[in-house]
């Protein structure tokens, strides 16, 4: 198991020093759930809603906190991304989000894409809560990493943390 | 079931009018959790290392996005909080993050407080995601939401989305 | 005429000191306008593509500005503002935009409505530049405002610079 | 007519992918007006008031809003600019505003150079509306745009959008 | 001597609880100073430069920084302030910085006024910086602070931290 | 004696144009000092706080403040970091604040070194506020500057402003 790259010999917190790792391309693919009552997803899907627009709003809403992540989370880099995209699914109770994001720089993208999927799932429910107080978020998660010197990570259905 | 206050007549997204609604004492309790290896989890408790670090590092990262939720979720309101905290629980294969926010200003801090369960979650990931890529984000919910119109909510542990 | 309220006696430029201002009710609504070439009006108009998606887009970002205004504008007032929208009209070679902005605080929000509207035109530029490099963007200005010891300022048609 | 870039084949918005884009010599020039009442113009010019205020102050909000672009309009990647300038130009009732941005990036930047301009327009509106409500922002466009596979444009005064 | 305020029972850091404080007046006065070669403050003061430009620029900074001081300083309050002043003194090898902040919120605003001084100092370094490598910025300090509980503290000249 | 950099022949204040500059390994290290009564000092040091507490958060805030350095000094160029780091030293009566940068782009990141220092000397300051009004943050400047076209400069002792 290999040391925890953002405390240093004596357990503080770190930045990782990225000065002498390569550009490449870096590919991340994140994923989420958000578990709304079944009414909440029949009022979503039949009610003649333009439904483009809560999953536009929160397609805006993944992009822009994907591009903000170094201001999030304290240790991260900041990177120019080359790509953002934002998917939804809508099944019975659930809507499934999966990011995709891209750099040409230094160093991965796997947070980027889980934050994009936290903000996206985060507006969904904002614009829900009117009508659902007990949905949940759920199974955020990476799915597939690509570039840099881990190589290439896909998640397993059955891996668990 | 009421309207999705988010949306207009024509099913626009639109950003809610609190104009005429009150100022009042609010809280919103939140919940998330994130699911790690054991070897992760015992590698933060055994390991000598000032664990403050890792949870301070991550209670900073949920306080600052508890303050930018209006710049993060569209159609949240701009509110100034007068608390926010967090605290962390470590069991055997997960870490529960609890979020406390207040405010005296005319709407609901839900969001915030579930934005700073998120903020914390992902700081964690960013922290140990060296030594563990299968980690998962689970559950995060609103468990306790007190002031305004809608009254006083208490999530029961069965309520599910 | 009255002093330029953002230069001292000395002719500096400062920060107006409001901390005597009494809170109360302040709206103001603002105009501006996107020329496109026809075709790309077109375009947008009728090529079954889900209209709402440029629009929501462009409101996401209107609303998301008008919460920024006094990080753009350095001598802006922070503010929490209750209400903040945008509406399009489609015409035949430009899309007309109208914020309406509202707070219950010290200062007016003219400068808050005009910059949703700013914010919301270039983000319609952006989405269409890849077909039309000739737009432009027009007129933008206070319609109305109410509220403050101004008192209530209705822009005449003919009104001119 | 290109495809709308920023609209995916099913008409959703989306981040265009830029991944694969070289980086080069990208430069952008843009320009707006603002209208003002020869009496401001003449309070400005004429009332001994150190000019250099008002428009230092709208060069800082230009150049700070330039490199904000990304966040402010959606669908924007992150850039880092080289260079940007603003320029103000004093007519009997006009101020012109003209900026230029560079980067060695692989997107051009002329919303940069839009962003600059409509940011300084509504600094210099926001340091006169004391003396002058009836101020109007006009005629934001590009001028010239150098670098990447669109090549060399440069807008004739007649163009019209 | 008091608890830290920042500091829980058990020693970890919170944001303190401001729910229960009365809004009311509060002012804060801060001051720093910046060292320059008296070559590089003859430049300033000699050269027939337009000197408001620097002077702009630094005040303009330092208002910016002081609306971002909660985004700035971890576990300080949002805050609206109703005024952000700044002053600057030239001597002969250095420049005094003051600033004057206020608000009617409910916490005071002593870390605003430090915090716009430290910015429009490190404005003028970096305006100076290519002439002069050897500055240095001393003597950041509280001067005089009022409203609240605390009652108004006003700094004497030999007090040393 | 060199220009000024950031000003234009007319001595208008101006960002610098670093098109034309390579891009190359750059390193910053700056310093700065807080001085607190001795009583706070030993509170910090004896009164068995988990201490790291005060300086993670101080280094969350170095870092942070470092990567948001070109939105708080205006003519600052934005530039993605590699590395930050800073490192805290107790004395009797003072805390003694290191910054290392590190950037492989066009400019120095001497003014990333410095705001890192400031934002963490603001942050010790807000913690420590409660119990100890006099402190005052000292002698921020640079120590060491590598790469780019101006080569290596070491701060002498004895060097003054």
């Amino acid at each position: 198991m290999k040391d925890f790259s953002h405390l240093d010999p004596h357990g503080n917190v770190r930045m990782v020093d990225v000065t002498d790792k390569q550009t490449s391309l870096r590919v991340a693919r994140a994923e989420g759930k958000i578990f709304l009552a079944p009414e909440t997803i029949h009022k979503i899907k039949d009610d003649a809603l333009p439904k483009g627009n809560v999953f536009t709003t929160a397609k805006v809403a993944g992009v822009q906190a994907a591009k903000k992540t170094a201001d999030l989370i304290p240790m991260c880099h900041q990177l120019n991304l080359s790509y953002v995209d934002l998917e939804f699914e809508i099944l019975e109770n659930q809507i499934t989000i999966t990011s995709r994001v891209k750099t040409k720089e230094a160093t991965g993208v796997e947070m980027e894409a889980l934050t994009a999927v936290s903000a996206a799932a985060l507006t969904i429910y904002d614009m829900c809560k009117a009508v659902d107080k007990n949905m949940v978020i759920e199974a955020i998660c990476l799915r597939e990493k690509q570039g840099g010197n881990s190589g290439h990570y896909r998640r397993t259905d059955d891996s668990t943390g």
